[in-house]
């Protein structure tokens, strides 16, 4: 399998991996949320994937910006009818993957990647805002004109400042999980991939552990976000509580249901981390 | 999304569908033969979609025969460790895709899709066989020669008796659901979309409807061949008791798991029909 079949299917693998309790899996859903949207999301997203492998389809040798590749990843993802399913997994999966097709899967390689961006990739991330409804924060009010819900009506913005994506994405590095992958070389990616390479059994499981592991470390910033940090301290904990045994786990997959807890960034988080895991031949 | 898209997402909604009793669904799986399998099938599978849709990729005038694209999606999808999970399923997504992108998705279209197979396209059929084991009855004496077991060695004895893939199709089209297809123009997949088309409600949920009313009209060929034809029929009148509701089948997806009841020709019929139902604009 190539890099882009590996992201597409860390997609799969990371809805289809259950309990991992708050988030939408093959057991549990919403009704305008369902887990097929999730399957066509990751579908839908494979043109932004292949052009974030350096592949658009035509001349050899114009390399796609990052930016491009995302922003097509997230139109693609965003044709089915539970809107926003995948937009923060393809942030994450975007840079791997063009790590991983110029040989520089690491923290090192993606470091090159993500410091190689431009501000035309940070044109491409704030038009990606267009297709879907993201959760985010206010910014601070000196950073207004850069909010991303103004979508493409921040580029002039971006030209102006000459703001790259990599610097967009040190903006909300401190509370913004993704971000903060982006600007630490994908540190808990990483990280989190060799745990699931020391792991046994099914992968499914293994990423339903990771999972239960990464949200018992650090607050997940969606749940911050949504519910306040204090809350999203809590929600660690109890997933902490769990010691990552997948049955108790199901139990706190139903009460964060029942409460619409959703740690979504710590599901980010465990699509880069599959990615990484099949490129480094754990099996399926 | 173009109909490689579409066919590999209905691959991926098969599997997702449930209860579909007495196959793998999201809620039910076997330890050597589990929900993922599924996933990365129709993921592997992709290239051999591809072909079927005409493009190999290079040359724009050079149109991949159907025999090589069924083996080389065979051959993607087995990189797994499942075996053979959707075979029958590409055996049937082949000629549609043919047709969808050639703007014949109807009865006469894939009709005239099969009929101009070749015998290299049989030749690409016989040797898709070698990528894993699928379960097929023994053929007659007189044609042992051909039984599909023997894989590319059936090769000579094709091109001696200028056998086309859909002479081979009719061979076991009385005893073989999916040949049965091929034969006539796909007329069970059609009335299949129909009625999924004129359902309502999630298009999970319809396809497990529809693959109620499929296996309830006609005894599943694989049932028959591992259990008998008697079996196939009882199995078969249990699941038009169930009347298409979909909590009764869940009980029967439990009997039919305990057993090990597999109408895997039926499911293969459902893939079938989520690929002409998506080209037909069912949105998901």
């Amino acid at each position: 399998m190539t890099p882009v079949d590996h992201a597409q299917l860390a997609l799969h693998l990371e809805v289809a991996s259950t309990p991992k309790p708050g988030n939408v899996d093959r057991h549990r859903e919403y009704d305008d949320l369902r887990f097929e949207h999730f399957l066509a999301g990751a579908v839908g997203a494979r043109p932004g994937l292949r052009l974030a492998a350096g592949n658009d389809g035509g001349d050899p040798d114009s390399i796609p910006g990052l930016g491009d590749a995302f922003e097509r990843g997230v139109r693609g993802m965003s044709q089915q009818d539970g809107d926003n399913t995948q937009f923060g997994c393809l942030l994450l999966l975007v840079p791997l993957v063009r790590a991983a097709t110029t040989d520089r899967l690491s923290q090192s390689g993606v470091t090159s990647v993500t410091a190689a961006t431009t501000v035309d990739d940070a044109a491409g991330f704030y038009r990606a805002f267009e297709y879907v409804d993201v959760a985010v924060d206010d910014p601070p009010p000196e950073a207004d004109a850069l909010d991303v819900r103004r979508g493409g009506d921040a580029v002039p913005t971006l030209r102006e400042r000459g703001l790259t994506l990599a610097d967009v994405m040190a903006l909300s590095a401190d509370r913004d999980g993704n971000a903060s992958e982006w600007t630490t070389g994908f540190e808990r990616t990483f990280r989190a991939a060799d745990r699931v390479l020391a792991d046994d059994g099914p992968i499914t499981d293994r990423l339903a552990r990771v999972f239960l592991d990464c949200l018992a470390e650090r607050p997940d910033t969606l749940v911050a976000i949504e519910h306040g940090e204090e809350r999203a301290r809590a929600v660690s904990r109890r997933a902490a509580d769990v010691q990552g045994d997948l049955d108790a786990a199901a139990d706190l997959a139903d009460a964060f249901h029942e409460e619409g807890i959703n740690p979504g960034t710590t599901a980010d988080l465990v699509a880069a981390t599959a990615f990484v895991a099949l490129e480094w031949g754990v099996r399926v």
